[in-house]
């Protein structure tokens, strides 16, 4: 295959360089905090809190077995963000760099689509993509930072470094969807502060669409029709997601006294928008998810599970792979024997990517489902929204984490860390993977159902 | 489409064949129980009670708001007996015909084939299909009856009249995997009683597996090799689901002091294969499912959601449906170009098919649950096994369906009757239902994952 191989000649295939290279972040972030320097007491966090955070650093998982403004020391907390911030930019560098390959129309230069067809890019070309993406990638957190910082000072008395520490650290994590925060309650004070929410919510949404269709958006979004189904879909998902979240949580939670209950009016509809948007994996929250009625732990578990889009720092199976999925329903109820999509007529192939990524997640899941179920006491709607919420990256909680035990720890440690590259690499193993056969099997009509 | 037009020409098409039978089935039913001729007191039931009773008897499913043995007098168990070989013959005859037109396999006489190029069958092709179907029914029925009755009698001192009733009525609810029974504990009281749990298990197995499956391994249960891709994946992954189930439900309850717990090995190893037979739709249970721990009710739930083979008694999205998503998920992580199932090619429409009805199965059971875990206050475990059990025409509970509210009740009619009608009316308008364009569009690539 050799894609990708000018990186390193030992590298066989870009799934390689994915794992060894978050492996080996996650690793650097575990010996980082396990030092003294990195706690609030000066004394080591110990092996298994600093791999557990590393992880859900590195993974921009946002789960948490301590307290982060407390038990880490302000160097720990740098280390985290640090670490956020080299798992944001590198899944969407490598997954930019894979999408480059498979899709050939992001059209960054007339000669990647030769290379792409042979399946090759060279340094230049990556070095081209890393560079955009981080370039992206900071304007988009300085913007970021700057409303936060502006808004800790003036709206709550914060000093200028103060709120300048508090700024960036937050827009770091809401960029890449990380969700770690520096309050106890994650953003619960700021419920009805639109400023804050809504600076936190679109930066998750952009970062989340994925840096291929941002591009494509930035340069033709007066042009629908002329979208790639990969930026069609996604921002189709999105929306649609976006919007049935937010009337889900409107309507199961206007009464609760514990949540939406004390919100007026306009307080209750942003408390929803953001706790639609969060479950895409940004992972922060401003209510109580544990006073939550179950159907909007449910709602949460679906949202967590689908996550964002892919190619940007969101998790979950991806929006792309939700929406492929639905046009194949629609195609087979409507008795079509291809399934199309705009003007375009989608590969079967891609139809059972879709499949296969979706099946594999939900085994997954209910694997890891079934082993914290028996590790632990909890009922089964916690340990299902534990799981999601690791696996899909969203890292919300509806307040156990801490108490899963070693061995439910370790659990969840290797479910982010699957959760995070598993769609990733499957999916860039699936697409370049393909053998030809050079002879065709008859067919055999089979019912189904 | 003019398919089975001489049953009536006024259906133009199967699926209203079914809906209208199923339909009509169930008001009979309904208007019968209704009558207080039918309870034990002599008062009506009222048409609540009657209505639930008689959908759960037409569709099989066993779920019951009412302890069936105290409530129903001898006339009304008799209305629930026929109601429910009414509903197990009807769904094994309109599923054969089904087949029959789909595959073009079963090869009941030549000219069959013929007929179902033009996807047309003539009456008396239906007429001996019905007339097969029924046979094997009545048959199968009649050796379990038997062998239930000398049990009853050598066993448990059961007068030969009462060893009868109690042996019909229990064969009838077995084969047809409809899960009534005369006692309030269901077959817990026979837990250790091999002789009734295996005579039960296997008329339940034999009927799930579909009768075409069964007509194959009747003919050519010798050359494997031989067997149709539905006999092949009924047989599979039924054997795997029986055998995975089995060890899940020892390693989980092995030491539950209420439930496997008080048993002998033996006992266990009974009680567990018992509980991976009713699953897949038979829906007796020998031990409290109330007092399972919650890894089996999800292992319960998983089973009870794919049922049984097509074409038979059973329910959920069939054995079929989920052999073949696990093969276009085994062909896809091979790089495989096309599906192959021994030295055969799986058409991309019954892989859509596949993919079809698993969503709006999860779909279906996503709502439902949604909206029974807002109607009551219970638990999303307790709630999704309902919802499952209904779904799946299962019938297993938790012991919570008489507390449901009619709300409730009305929605778990509306959810068995789709259960059981729902798949094979969707297969039929799957398969049968299919356009033609006369020019393809382009295909273009996409990113999934
Ligand atoms: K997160
Ligand atoms: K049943």
């Amino acid at each position: 295959m050799g894609v990708l191989s000018s990186l390193s000649a030992r590298f066989q295939h870009p799934a390689q360089v994915v794992v060894a290279g978050f492996s080996l972040a996650v690793a650097v972030g575990t010996a980082l905090l396990a030092l003294p320097i990195s706690t609030a007491t000066g004394e080591s966090a110990g092996w298994a809190a600093a791999l557990f955070t590393s992880t859900s650093a590195v993974c921009v998982t946002g789960l948490a077995i301590v307290d982060t403004e407390s038990h880490w020391s302000m160097f720990g907390e740098m280390v985290i963000a640090g670490l956020v911030q080299v798992g944001g930019l590198g899944i969407m560098t490598m997954a930019t760099v894979f999408t480059l390959l498979v899709s050939r129309r992001l059209g960054l230069r007339a000669r990647i689509v030769v290379q792409a067809e042979t399946k090759t890019l060279s340094m230049s070309d990556v070095r081209q993509v890393i560079r955009k993406v981080v370039l992206f990638s900071l304007f988009c957190e300085a913007v970021a930072a700057t409303v936060l910082t502006a808004r800790f000072m003036i709206g709550y008395g914060e000093s200028f470094a103060g709120a300048l520490y508090l700024g960036v650290f937050h827009a770091i994590s809401a960029f890449n969807d990380a969700g770690f925060a520096l309050w106890p309650d994650s953003l619960m004070r700021f419920v009805s502060d639109g400023w804050i929410c809504v600076t936190v919510a679109l930066a998750s949404i952009l970062s989340g669409l994925g840096f291929p269709v941002v591009f494509e958006l930035a340069r033709s979004w007066r042009h629908p029709r002329r979208w790639t189904i990969l930026t069609k879909i996604t921002v189709g998902v999105t929306a649609t997601l976006l919007l049935l979240g937010t009337l889900a949580f409107l309507t199961i939670e206007w009464r609760n006294p514990r949540t939406f209950g004390p919100l007026d009016d306009s307080g209750k509809l942003l408390a929803a928008f953001f706790a639609a948007v969060m479950p895409r994996s940004a992972g922060f929250n401003t209510v109580d998810i544990s006073q939550m009625y179950p159907s909007s732990w449910l709602t949460t578990d679906l949202l967590m599970f689908i996550g964002g889009g892919s190619a940007g720092t969101a998790g979950g199976i991806k929006v792309t792979t939700v929406g492929l999925l639905a046009f194949v329903v629609w195609a087979e109820l409507r008795g079509e024997s291809r399934v199309h999509i705009g003007h375009r007529s989608l590969p079967d192939t891609a139809q059972r990517q879709a499949v296969t990524i979706t099946a594999l997640g939900v085994a997954i899941v209910g694997l890891a489902t079934y082993a914290l179920l028996a590790l632990t006491p909890y009922s089964l709607d916690q340990v299902l929204f534990e799981v999601v919420a690791a696996f899909g990256t969203a890292g919300l909680s509806t307040g156990i984490t801490a108490n899963l035990g070693t061995a439910g720890h370790l659990l969840l440690v290797v479910l982010m860390f699957i959760g995070r590259i598993g769609p990733l690499t499957l999916g860039s193993a699936l697409a370049l993977n393909r053998r030809t056969r050079h002879y065709e099997l008859p067919e055999e009509r089979v019912i189904v159902g």
